[in-house]
């Protein structure tokens, strides 16, 4: 009764005031109005818009072949170890791994990581490896740590999406840098220079890359180091494919590399493991000439506090999944992503009007378009779409990478897919290709 | 060698540019300067930030007691049932849960979820369930789509520091409402109310309490509900102690109780089902008047593609772990809630100087420090610090929930420890206990 009297109380004294101080009726709120926030409606998935505004309408005829996903687990032919199922089932038998950890990861899992990944010219202990969600989530620290609203970050065209997702949704600039189809996709390297400016807090470099399966060479990296060392720039290395190279090619990782860039390297079980969904990633911290210092250790662990890591299952089956997965199972992945790549390469050169080109690692081919000669479809969307309503088979149009006038194709797929798939392509193509660009000709005239 | 060239020209240039434009002599960058960024700088976890201050050596001649872990698996005594370890291990046999899941979940366990939480008053399907790294993740994506920097939140005091700790690094206004323990905690409706102006995006309501082992009677959630109605203002629902309540208490959900306010009710595996490691959360989407619409859930979704939610083992184990857990598990757990707590009250109750104040669920008791008779020590910082020293019993100070002169104790050890910590207590009570303030009067005079 007292309660509800001051509440009668309250209504009466906000009505009172509105009459005297109409100003204050603004903070009167008298009816529903929610809306989502800035950061959320800024926050915008490429790939989603793309894919969302097609018309992916198979071709009943034909099974439908997605080249599209970047996970290697979909069709189950690529299961991940035994080892690694093993790991985790010890782990949970052990009951030792249900609470909290620290926030960065238990210290035992930082030190395996560490020392997995540790080499002379690069030492690492427990203290330079923060555990995330996930690789995703390891990306989204760095680029917190490192960047303010209206700082700039230089990422590679074409490049995967979630580095503008996460930049822009934070109020920080991208800016492309162009990656080189005829040079394997080496970095433009004076491109690259060129954008930099006194806001730029970041460099992110992917090797190796997803959508382009490019692995750079060391001569290349150290290219790279020199432009980010000249201009004061540290690096964000996303190497989640690093070691997933075809036989003949060679990961280098970036920091053992630099003498003096700090380098924030993010990597997981993910892609070498096969393993997407349990969400493991890492930061390895290489900060050799003491330029983060503890202020950027500090802040990562600080972000970390947000949501508290990777699940802790997954940390206590990490030094097995790492020290006991065989050499074997690493070797059998890639030599069938090499085989599929090679497939699929020797196959679509010799289509007209697709240029693919060949990768290194990873899991990607890029394919280019020559659009001239498909005047059918204004761009590598549409091409694309009715690649899907034509033969049931879908790849990403780069688009989603910022990269106009090329596909992605996934090569994880069971062989005869990627065979099938193959085969639909070049029908689809001959039935568009026009030998010359009768549509340019008559726009010129 | 073209390259190098290039370099040269490029050098050239700038220095040229340079010498016709000082202004541009900024956007060199001549030396490493690498800052956190504000965001990380703006990150503080209370709790972190009072105990590192604090001097904790315990007495060497007293086995340690640390009764400020909000961790329930900490001693060993409060072990998950079988049938979540087991579903855990099929969930890994089943080969079926190493890909990518939607970042908002599997479809499938979204409606595990659903069928868990649904009721006739509030029913749920699979759309109005996000899972989420933890429930920390689910409270940063609720606090996240629905606040705009500049806006505010209303919290309890005390309460659970994380919302501040999110909110603050988002540049969203924390405003405390009172929480009244002579009302056993329930909220000061009134303080509440008049906080409320036209920047309030969100109310907190955490029910049942963290730290103060509080439940909320339905008719006090009817006043919360009114309160949040007449103003327009959602609901976040900080339910993950739901159902973990004493006998004879009842834990109402707050969104069956609600005709027109949305709420996000956020929960999650931690504590119910004593696996706080795992990561394992959700928001449950409650919009029957459809005042949150399209937009918010688009917003939540959007978010959830930062870093791509929880762990598909958990995920895919989820559906055994809600449906099969056998009832006897959970009523196991709360027994032995309620007998420390009980055990804990009844001794610190007449203890001179403290005024615990019993909880009816949760894990933990909020115990007054009548200061005015311990003048050896300022505050309840130095009071539980000098515990540690003489007594080797850490208790957390309240300052780290706002809420000075009590400290928090955690029930979730084993018996004996519990009865051991109490006679501690009183033994430094009664050593440090003055029966008048002695030095109010001095400073009187």
């Amino acid at each position: 009764a007292l309660l509800a009297l001051l509440r009668t109380d309250r209504v009466l004294a906000v009505r009172t005031h509105v009459n005297v101080d109409p100003a204050k009726l603004k903070s009167l709120r008298q009816r529903w109005s929610v809306k989502p926030s800035e950061m959320s409606k800024k926050t915008l998935n490429p790939i989603r818009a793309i894919v969302d505004g097609m018309k992916l309408t198979p071709n009943p005829e034909k099974p439908m072949i997605a080249l599209s996903i970047g996970d290697p687990t979909v069709f189950g032919n690529l299961p991940t170890d035994d080892t690694v199922l093993q790991a985790m089932k010890e782990a949970i038998d052990s009951h030792k791994y249900n609470g909290y950890a620290p926030s960065v990861g238990y210290q035992k899992s930082r030190e395996v990581v560490a020392d997995f990944y540790s080499c002379p010219e690069a030492p690492l202990d427990g203290k330079d490896v923060i555990l995330t969600s996930g690789c995703s989530q390891a990306i989204e620290l760095a680029i917190s740590v490192l960047c303010n609203p209206g700082d700039n970050i230089l990422v590679p065209r074409p490049g995967f999406s979630l580095y503008k997702t996460l930049a822009v949704s934070m109020g920080i600039q991208v800016k492309h840098y162009n990656l080189l189809p005829e040079k394997s996709w080496e970095i433009d390297l004076q491109h690259l220079e060129s954008l930099i400016d006194d806001k730029t807090a970041c460099l992110i470099v992917n090797n190796p890359s997803n959508p382009c399966g490019s692995v750079f060479s060391r001569e290349h990296l150290h290219k790279i180091l020199s432009v980010a060392s000249r201009n004061c720039i540290p690096i964000l290395a996303d190497e989640i494919y690093g070691d997933m190279v075809f036989p003949g090619c060679d990961f280098q990782p970036l920091a053992p590399l630099s003498s003096d860039v700090p380098i924030l390297s993010c990597g997981g079980l993910a892609k070498r493991w096969l393993v997407p969904g349990w969400r493991m990633g890492w930061i390895l911290i290489h900060d050799r000439n003491d330029i983060f210092g503890t202020a950027i250790r500090e802040g990562l662990v600080k972000l970390s506090q947000r949501i508290l890591g990777p699940c802790t299952v997954v940390q206590g089956a990490l030094e097995s999944i790492l020290n006991d997965t065989p050499p074997e199972f690493y070797q059998g992945t890639i030599s069938f992503l090499k085989s599929n790549s090679e497939i699929c390469y020797s196959e679509l050169s010799t289509v007209p009007g697709l240029n693919p080109v060949m990768p290194s690692g990873a899991m990607y081919i890029m394919v280019g378009i020559e659009m001239e000669h498909f005047p059918d479809f204004q761009n590598d969307v549409e091409f694309t779409e009715r690649l899907v309503t034509e033969q049931s088979v879908f790849c990403l149009p780069a688009t989603a990478f910022e990269y106009p006038n090329f596909f992605r194709i996934v090569v994880t797929v069971p062989e005869e897919m990627m065979i099938e798939a193959c085969i639909r392509i070049r029908e689809f193509c001959a039935r568009h290709y026009r030998p010359r660009s009768q549509d340019s000709h008559e726009l010129d005239q």
